[in-house]
């Protein structure tokens, strides 16, 4: 695929950083943003450290929007309302990529929190009604992407009810070496991948372990949807 | 392990019949429940007719949890919570597997049901107070199961509050040829396993598949849980 301009909200946290790491390297220019300039210049400054060729730059969350093609949502779900109601002018009709888990982590365990709009990615797109939202990139660990030497053996899931977008971002999915993009249906479908997160931290806390997801029975080769051609574009 | 007697409530579906195949080709006892005994008898037919040596009964539901010392429960959403009613005196203080996933299939999409206990497992422990409720076996496909000579490459995430009948339930799994147990935490952890149905229900139709779940990331030799030595039964 062509490069694209991927603008990280909230990208200073470790699974913004860890994807920023993986599409730096993958030729693509990244644009940290943050609300505050000297922490997203510092995470941007993390990017190079590990892709020394990469195109990357920190800056405020707006001028990050702004300056992306495509925005990557990758906040605490505690400030996701309102830093996305706050940018919703600079992110107009763009694609807007929700990574965010709403879960909350009380006497050792994990929980999913409830969604007034179903999901964060929901939430998003209600908040965000211009855009295109796609929910994807949940299931890969933070800590996993940091390491890029380190071919991932994982099966992106991505939902969302705008095709163009969810094609597209499938395909930055694939950019990732080890990992196959699946089209897991409309963006209803984003709470079962939200909340299956604390599924997942469970399992590495019960086993010390860094998961990630496979989705088995579905042949690579000619594995595309089914319908009007939307062949997984590799 | 040593054989066990398992009952099936609502063991005439597809779900209950592929795990009850695959229990007794493993060499267990296997009791077909269902509110018409002669479905229970046909469907008991259906096992035979696959394990030739198989150990198999079919009973009423009743009949058949007060011969069971395991019960498996594979009834549709729609029947669960006045099933359970009615059989909680005949459950008693028994292991029971609840492998239902509330779901509802509206439009060509499939979504997730609100249940008010939290999951379809939560509503089984509330109306079974003296049963020690576990909940795996979602994620399995249900012809996958029927066809024995089809090793499945899948994992079975169980969850429960009750740690001995998880570990029964884990080394049960494990009875199916090609299946790995891994302990997913509490039992409220269960309506995220129940809802991620929905996301492989929709793969399986985007990608005409029968999809299974594979957790990587978590080392089969010595993947054991990390607490109080409850490593994986094998």
């Amino acid at each position: 695929m062509s490069p694209e301009r991927l603008a990280f909200v909230g990208g200073t946290g470790p699974e913004g950083l860890g994807l920023a790491v993986r599409f730096a390297a993958a030729g693509h220019a990244v644009i940290i943003g943050s609300r505050s300039p000297e922490r997203a210049q510092e995470a941007a400054a993390k990017v190079k450290a590990k892709v020394a060729r990469a195109q990357v730059d920190g800056r405020l969350n707006e001028e990050a929007v702004e300056a992306g093609e495509i925005v990557l949502v990758t906040v605490p779900f505690a400030g996701h309302r309102d830093t996305l109601k706050a940018l919703a002018p600079a992110i107009g009709g763009k694609i807007v990529v929700d990574v965010v888990s709403p879960l909350a982590f009380e006497g050792g365990q994990i929980r999913a929190l409830a969604v007034p709009e179903g999901s964060a990615a929901q939430q998003a797109q209600a908040l965000l009604p211009q855009a295109a939202v796609v929910a994807a990139f949940h299931h890969l660990d933070a800590g996993s992407l940091m390491q890029l030497e380190e071919r991932l053996e994982a099966d992106v899931v991505v939902c969302g009810d705008h095709p163009q977008a969810k094609l597209r971002t499938m395909a930055l999915a694939e950019q990732i070496a080890g990992v196959r993009a699946l089209d897991g249906g409309p963006l209803a479908n984003s709470r079962y991948l939200e909340e299956f997160t604390a599924v997942l931290l469970s399992l590495n806390k019960n086993y010390r372990a860094h998961t990630a997801l496979r989705i088995v029975g579905i042949a690579r080769a000619g594995g595309g949807p089914r319908r009007g051609g939307k062949a997984a574009p590799r």
